[in-house]
């Protein structure tokens, strides 16, 4: 199964070689990560996709929670959570197919990031559907270079998790 | 000074872990790091932002390329490639201001990605200054989370830096 896990962790030296070790030492390949800066800038927030089976993710977010730069984990369950990824992809572009080319940037709600003469490098947010289905309109053009952040991820619930872990309800 | 460095690697467990490793194991922080697939499942792509030395820099893009599961390291030229990254926002709203942040949601090229009743969630692709001017913009709404993807990064240069780790020039 698919997992998206929040991870909250001070902004340390070696924080995130332990929790990506965590996972491999249980055999857990990590399909994406990213970790970036939050409101608080001592600390940073990884998104984890993940994919095994639900016993050993448990033992995981246990050995999680007991590393002493782990703010707060959170396992998002299917459905009450938004996520998001970037995608930048390039693709060879002739003065044939440009305008072609263009039509389907537009189409997707994508944009254009960079032109050469050769080639054109688009931007795009979405979902991972979206960034597959952009993907598979560019792919008859030529995709040179695909370079994707990794899933983030945002609770639907107001109960926000902020930068010191403690959930709060927004009145 | 800033580097934003390109690991090409096959997507094999614990080599995330490995290369994080070698940045901790120096004192190297990693500000942001991005993992995604890229246009050949068996390779992910890591954009790693991070800062120190450039003595200790050389040593570990050495390091790293001594790795078995590295194909290709790249350190990015000031100037010489497009950076992009997505943030996820969580602003609160009142019936009086929504008006205001929708705007400002408007004017920033930002969209929303979830409404609840107090509080709407934003969605916003661009480089790390229109991330920060974003923030800036928001905070006086009250910023109740945020989630940011780190920085990906793209050379400008068309020989593209493919899947298999060869450049080639787009003819």
């Amino acid at each position: 199964m698919k997992h998206t896990i929040s991870v909250l962790v001070e902004n340390k030296f070696g924080v995130l070689a332990r929790i990506a070790g965590l996972f491999s030492a249980r055999g857990f390949n990590i399909d994406s990560l990213a970790v970036g800066p939050t409101e608080d800038p001592s600390v940073s927030r990884m998104t984890i996709v993940s994919r095994g089976d639900d016993k050993t993710l448990e033992q995981i977010k246990k050995q999680l929670n007991k590393l002493i730069d782990v703010i707060k984990v959170v396992d998002f369950k299917e459905g009450e959570f938004i996520d998001r990824e970037l995608v930048l992809v390039r693709v060879a572009v002739s003065a044939k197919n440009r305008k072609e080319v263009l039509e389907v940037i537009g189409v997707s709600g994508a944009r254009v990031a960079n032109t050469g003469s050769n080639s054109v490098s688009i931007e795009a947010a979405g979902d991972e559907k979206s960034t597959i289905k952009l993907l598979e309109l560019l792919e008859p053009f030529g995709i040179l270079e695909v370079v994707r952040t990794g899933r983030i991820a945002m609770g639907m619930d107001e109960r926000v998790l902020k930068a010191d872990g403690k959930p709060e309800v927004n009145e």
